[in-house]
């Protein structure tokens, strides 16, 4: 399945639903995360290194490794929702493999197992340096597909 | 455990060790979040809420969730490493069981096994809005105890 | 909510169910393991240490560790769950702390958050020699309530 | 790796060093399971489907499919560990995907990262049904090498 989501691009409907999420992400806009690829149950996000996303001995700090990935997740299953949904992070389980060094890191979301409610997704994150890839972080996630109420958009109704 | 732990301060050497170690992580800084509580093998760090760390639907994003989870483990068990030892996260997993809303977070990191290589560490993020505490995120994170090379002081050997 | 829980007994309509279900699992018969105690919220399972259950150096393997922290959740948050539902194991994690010995093994599973679709829970495993107690395993478990068709009893629908 | 891996058959010496340990975990044998490949990295543990393995709605059991991809991870991260070393399972986390069916059930354990006393694992089990192969489950690992105190054969030290 990923070699096939990797090749294809999104619907625009799909992208400019994605992109007008991600620009809400208060979060990823003061990381300085943006992102670099959406494909149908596949996203990328690229954090560029900087002092501000550290830890203790300067490399990239688990909690931001941790969130570029949720999102990229997030984001995967949100590409494969129908309308007039939202998408809510259930829990995920990170390892950390590798020091988080590089020039930045990219987060990639893949869809492994689309449900009507829940959708796992596998999580990637890669230190670049130069044309270097190395795989950093590995996680797995589960996500919930909420039905939007039309009275407050946007709002997730409880799990 | 955790009771008797909650009650103990931690000794001024090791508070000194966590405070100059948090003080270098810029992630934490740049998200605006602070030590709270230092005890051994327990640890509390705030975040305020405010735009730059929220998802977008408002709440805060499990990525800053969990970066202070993360941290409030890994330093929990940090406070009972010996001298000359610096703390990894091997790997976590949370859970998100409601809406992160509140004036600010609260995350509490409690050691639940601590061995000589490997300490696992029980993870709790808190809403708090005026005196009522909500349980927002729960987790589990595993952390390693590796001793600093004298040569490059705070670079961790590999795993 | 644990300690409420540990002292009320559930109701005799829950209990039966849970009982009845208990005895469908082929696999609590074939370990040897039986439940405990049932109570609104929190289940335990014991399971005898024997020959069977061991892995190479003659501890009680993992994966009879997990079987019966899994079912403990299950059950647990079964409980709480309305009439003519069945309950799913979306994921767990579970983090091994000592080696699993003793008389026997018992679990605790203990709902940390119930929701209507989803349920998380705690898991415990505890190795009890005489009557000393250690906790040698703990971890989360994501549930999923699910509505049984009632053409076919039993069978789940899909996530 | 993964494919370089399957491709390769593991030397007789750790063929022999992981069938010797299999035969030893009675849990495997009472199951039913067995090694069906073993390759540098990469094991695979077969369980057939009968009643002594189920939940209470027929299918295979949540806690016997983790026991063989617990199984399958930890013998792949053993092909790669030095002689008189063994195996511990520090942790895991597991997604069920779909029911457990099929005539047998087939995990998969992957190394994806082999550190000095840490190693990660992928883990994969299939149902399979005829020739038709299901992805029913996933997971991920975290195993720890620790040497053999040579006056106790077998029995790991402390973590």
């Amino acid at each position: 399945m990923e070699e096939q989501t990797q090749q294809q691009q999104a619907g625009p409907e799909v992208e400019a639903r994605i992109r007008t999420s991600f620009e809400r992400q208060g979060l990823m806009r003061h990381l300085g995360a943006h992102l670099s690829h959406i494909a149908p149950g596949c996203v990328h996000i690229v954090l560029p290194s900087r002092p501000e996303v550290t830890q203790q001995h300067g490399y990239i700090h688990a909690g931001a490794t941790s969130a570029i990935a949720d999102s990229a997740g997030g984001y995967a299953a949100f590409t494969l929702f129908p309308e007039n949904t939202s998408v809510l992070t259930v829990e995920y389980k990170i390892n950390l493999l590798a020091p988080a060094i590089g020039d930045h890191l990219e987060a990639v979301g893949t869809v492994l197992k689309a449900g009507r409610t829940l959708t796992v997704c596998q999580l990637e994150v890669f230190g670049v340096q130069g044309g270097h890839r190395t795989l950093i972080a590995t996680g797995q996630q589960t996500l919930m597909c909420v039905k939007e109420r039309s009275e407050e958009p946007g709002e997730p109704s409880s799990m």
